[in-house]
């Protein structure tokens, strides 16, 4: 039994959230401002990009998010104002400031993101005055829009809420996302904006979103290139009216659930809609030794261009899988590795004790045929494990990235 | 002034070594044994892949390098002798026990390799037979013929040859090498074989070789993936008549520099042979703090997908390049970098302090047409620099290694 209900809802699901989208002209006809707030004054957690080329907005934003406390984010795509030096720093102020006046939110309490082309000035004009008509198109229905206008080259809408009940308290926590999408001339941002109504303490929040993360967007890759502008925001407004949510919570692991589908449901769903992608592959490491060196092995086998072709190809190339995993750095006794590939078509064991099984080819084709793959890695170790999601590499993908030539 | 000569010369340029390259069936009409072999017995060393999952031959190799007494290699293409357990180091014993036998050299002195395709047994017999056949076709003419069998999808042949002087003796330094061909169902490997006639210590040569290898073959990157089989082997045979060289020799780094120009000569070739690749491209991080700090990041630039499609569509995409050094996981200040690309169509500063600068679109498309690019990454931070090679990423990659499915 499912302990919680989901929904096609977003940032808005959630009781006392508004949320608008607004072409402002970054883009030359979508959307290209987004505003999310809470009619209440919430607590906040984010998590940011760790790539040391971080753009002015992820710099202004982590300042913020120290206070834990949050009500409201204002993001703009078409331009990722990322090395763009001082004049990115004062024009993320800016962006704070309008929307600060333009919501009666003190500034300290809004977040800033931007994605899109890096390495050009912000045509900070258009995006204040964006940011104002934004803010004046607030709604309960926005979440829609936003989720619009924080896209770039996203094909897919990605969006998702769940309910719960806490103390026989209805808790509603909707999401929405972007991914892993490359604009010319620069390259992928994820960026994820969580609301919910919970009441919970800030410091857990903060600790199960750092640890959530972790576990689901650490966890997907879809070339391997950690992008400047990263960012997971949550914000929680406590109307729901809960008991307040922590640890020690009778009813924790139940949020935690809830709180992970819906940033494992905004992960997978950016390396679905991933540049190109024509496969999902989810990969899980089992009993392994630790849960790092299960990590580890997974993204050494999602970030393999050989076994990203393979898969590609649908080609059941255990020795790609195994060859990635032999190079992962993890403490590991090939004899004793396992590999089981999955889908819809089928369950093949095509590893035993670090040598290939004699598998039916025919079997195999069938199996591979799918676009949801899973691979399941036993180390037959120890009693750790680990999940994470990727996609293929295909020409596509080449074409979205390299295709100016043409 | 070059201190050396450079020749289009083999693993037969050097005094007193044989060799010879024969077809056995493991390949359906080329060649597919080669052995390599001096008059006399020599020192020897070698480095092997760190992949977990590494062959039959390497570790049998690993073994047998350990005494520093080489008098001969024997190779086989067309199949890797990996992930075949018990069998398979079996079978690297059989090998070497058939060339001692026909070669006359104890087994212990003798190196044995393989490429090719993962996990499918030897054809035992055939290789055995093809071994007796290439003992007696060694001739002092054979190093092209052995170039010719270690092959698998390698388009260039890949050799080279200098001669230096040590005590006015004439020194010669012969190697061939293969790379970066992924056979069906399978993955890369990097092979490189070495003979000098110069009369050396085995320690030293062994520390020379370490030394080397970590400024050239590990410095190259085609896909990022370790082969399971990767070896580099050399064998010095003395009949030079130098004295001995080593670290008190006065004329150590001339012998250093012929020894590494044989090494990044060839692993250089092999980035240029690499699958599908239209672009060779060097970096260089200058000023760092460490070594290790510019061969992490010349390794993050190298291995990004989205450089290396960049590179393929002649995009000169900062915005990439400075992202991926930002997640190389190195200590630096972003505001101190600068770029600089350069090719035989001109040289343009890209970024100067960690930001863009106002290059002309029309040079940098001249500059990007041309094959061979250079990038210069300037940390502005210490006194430590590094080179690393690589290539574009190209539909032909995508083709080659996951076009099954067509």
């Amino acid at each position: 039994m499912k302990i919680f209900e989901i929904y096609d809802g977003d940032v808005t699901s959630p009781k006392g959230f508004l949320a608008s989208g607004i072409h402002a002209g970054l883009k030359k006809s979508r959307k290209d401002i987004a505003i999310i707030t809470s009619e209440v004054m919430g607590v906040g957690a984010a998590v940011f990009t760790t790539n040391k080329a971080c753009a002015a907005p992820i710099i202004v934003s982590k300042t913020n998010i120290e206070s834990g406390k949050l009500q409201g984010i204002v993001v703009n795509s078409g331009n990722a104002n990322a090395c763009t030096g001082i004049k990115g720093l004062e024009d993320s102020h800016k962006m704070l400031k309008m929307a600060s006046e333009s919501l009666n939110i003190p500034k300290e309490n809004l977040l800033v993101a931007s994605t899109g082309v890096i390495g050009v000035p912000l045509p900070i004009d258009i995006v204040l005055k964006g940011i104002k008509t934004a803010s004046q198109k607030l709604s309960y229905e926005g979440g829609r829009a936003a989720t619009e206008a924080i896209m770039t080259t996203d094909i897919a809408i990605k969006n998702i809420a769940v309910s719960v009940n806490i103390n026989e308290k209805k808790v509603v926590i909707g999401g929405i996302a972007k991914g892993s999408g490359m604009i010319h001339p620069n390259m992928a941002t994820m960026l994820a904006f969580i609301t919910t109504d919970i009441n919970i303490d800030g410091e857990f929040l903060n600790d199960a979103l750092k640890i959530i993360n972790q576990q689901t967007y650490n966890m997907i890759t879809v070339d391997g290139d950690t992008s400047t502008n990263d960012m997971v925001a949550v914000i929680a407004n406590g109307l729901a009216e809960n008991a307040v949510m922590n640890w020690q919570h009778p009813e924790v692991n139940k949020f935690l659930e809830a709180f992970y589908y819906v940033n494992e449901y905004l992960a997978k769903s950016i390396v679905r809609d991933g540049e190109g992608a024509t496969k999902f592959i989810e990969v899980e490491a089992i009993n392994c030794n630790s849960i790092e060196d299960a990590r580890q092995t997974i993204k050494s086998i999602l970030t393999s261009n050989l076994v990203k072709t393979a898969f590609f190809g649908e080609d059941g190339n255990w020795g790609r899988i195994l060859c990635s995993i032999g190079y992962a750095g993890v403490d590991l006794t090939m004899d004793k590795i396992a590999i089981t590939l999955k889908s819809d078509g089928g369950t093949i064991k095509i590893v035993e004790a670090g040598q290939g099984t004699n598998y039916s080819e025919e079997d195999m084709s069938v199996l591979l045929k799918h676009q949801d793959i899973k691979v399941i890695v036993d180390f037959n170790q120890g009693k750790e494990s680990a999940k994470g999601w990727g996609c293929d590499l295909s020409y596509e993908y080449v074409k979205i990235n390299g295709a100016y030539r043409t």
